[in-house]
């Protein structure tokens, strides 16, 4: 069991942000990823439709005998865990639970969540802070524009900037102290973010959370790898030139070989 | 056969555009039309998928009898034409000769095409207009934002113009005469479109042209519908709740009913 693969699927290439932190904390672990490049983006489509195709990914990689399941999306993460956890056996663990769990160390308790607009009308990261932090003012809103921003490479750009101003107006009059970056294309407009909120507000990066969990399970169920592993394996459901242009933005290096199957 | 409805088809709600000119002009036919909502976008997928798509999406509509298959699609358009026409025996008509018929009127003979990745990227755009033109310049960019902004509603938005002005720069500086709108978002941005280009510039609306092409291709053929008619039919892949919203300000009224469908 150990010597397996921990299994990590998005439904295109912004799961590489989770991707590449949880490498960061477990070099040894092989990985396998899929990234739903056929039927990307999962954020604007149905609670029913993301449900069959999260479904059909896990799928994919419980064939190829993972020990674990990561759900480096937050879409599937918002409206397919139950499922996932119900119908297969390994460990199943999503980016909203790590993300809200990071959120709720919020000082004033004024919280703010953008994610796309299934993951936000979902009201998972607001039920899964308020479990934990049951007093707080949480204000959610959709970004659509963020993720074709990050793929355009516009991520520091003026026009990125002026986005998020309008998107974010209303949590700057809320007085957040709290970001949560419920999308993992997110990570890559920080800077934009940052310069938009100020200092003063703390940006919940639910990759680098998910990785610390995935590492934490791992560990805690004597998972780890007893061999010096480190294989990374990509899969893909439409050709992969524009994944492997893109994910090398987003993984800061070449991905190697990248092979083209089909799900579903 | 006359009494049979005319078929249109499109990755989600932008053929819509294309759908409400064939039904200004030809208000007697019945228009069964397809969104391919559960996989929507085809412009910045490969030209195999985008092939497997159109073809899918082309057999369901004829398996209900249609006449005439219109491909609203620019991306299909351009990568799926030759196959869909080598499979099926009805007229096939797509949005890129017309809409490249009526570039080639360009008096100066330089030309912008804007579309999708992939409709860019197949060059059928300055392939068409240089059959009718040899000597044209043409110059073309993928715009991939302004889907999205048309979609966020932001088609006036001062976001919209200043994308715009970072996209059509080069072609400014090229003294173009014509623009090629080569998506079926595009026209929602003709405001903005204006105002960044001026008024020296003329707009090439291919839903405008193929609805045109369509009625043509109707009379020529004895095609036209004997009886009253004009029932318009909606069949989506997703949910339709998203495509009924959006639809609604695309076709500036509602939709009626929509049915959810499998294909592929």
């Amino acid at each position: 069991m150990q010597h397996r693969a921990i299994g990590v699927f998005d439904s295109g290439v912004g799961g590489l942000t989770v991707f590449k932190e949880i490498a960061r904390l477990l070099p040894k672990e092989n990985l396998i990823y899929l990234g739903d490049t056929a039927r990307v983006p999962y954020g604007t489509k149905s609670v029913e439709t993301v449900q069959r195709y999260a479904l059909e990914a896990a799928e994919f990689l419980i064939n190829r005998g993972v020990k674990v399941l990561v759900v480096a999306c937050n879409t599937a993460s918002a409206v397919a865990l139950p499922q996932l956890r119900q119908r297969f056996q390994l460990p199943v663990i999503g980016v909203i639970e790590p993300g809200a769990r990071r959120a709720a160390s919020s000082q004033n308790q004024r919280i703010g969540v953008i994610g796309t607009e299934g993951t936000i009308n979902s009201r998972r990261y607001p039920e899964a802070i308020h479990a934990l932090l049951p007093d707080a003012l949480i204000s959610s809103i959709a970004c659509p524009l963020f993720v074709p921003l990050a793929e355009e490479g516009w991520a520091e750009h003026e026009i990125a900037r002026l986005t998020a101003v309008e998107y974010l107006q209303p949590l700057m009059t809320e007085n957040i102290d709290t970001l949560v970056l419920g999308c993992t294309h997110y990570p890559l407009l920080r800077n934009t973010l940052r310069r938009v909120l100020g200092d003063g507000v703390s940006l919940v990066d639910s990759a680098t959370e998910t990785a610390k969990s995935v590492q934490q399970l791992i560990q805690q169920n004597g998972l780890e790898n007893p061999d010096s592993g480190g294989q990374h394996t990509f899969f893909v459901t439409d050709v992969p030139t524009r994944f492997e242009k893109v994910g090398q933005s987003f993984l800061g290096k070449s991905l190697g070989r990248i092979e083209q199957v089909q799900i579903g």
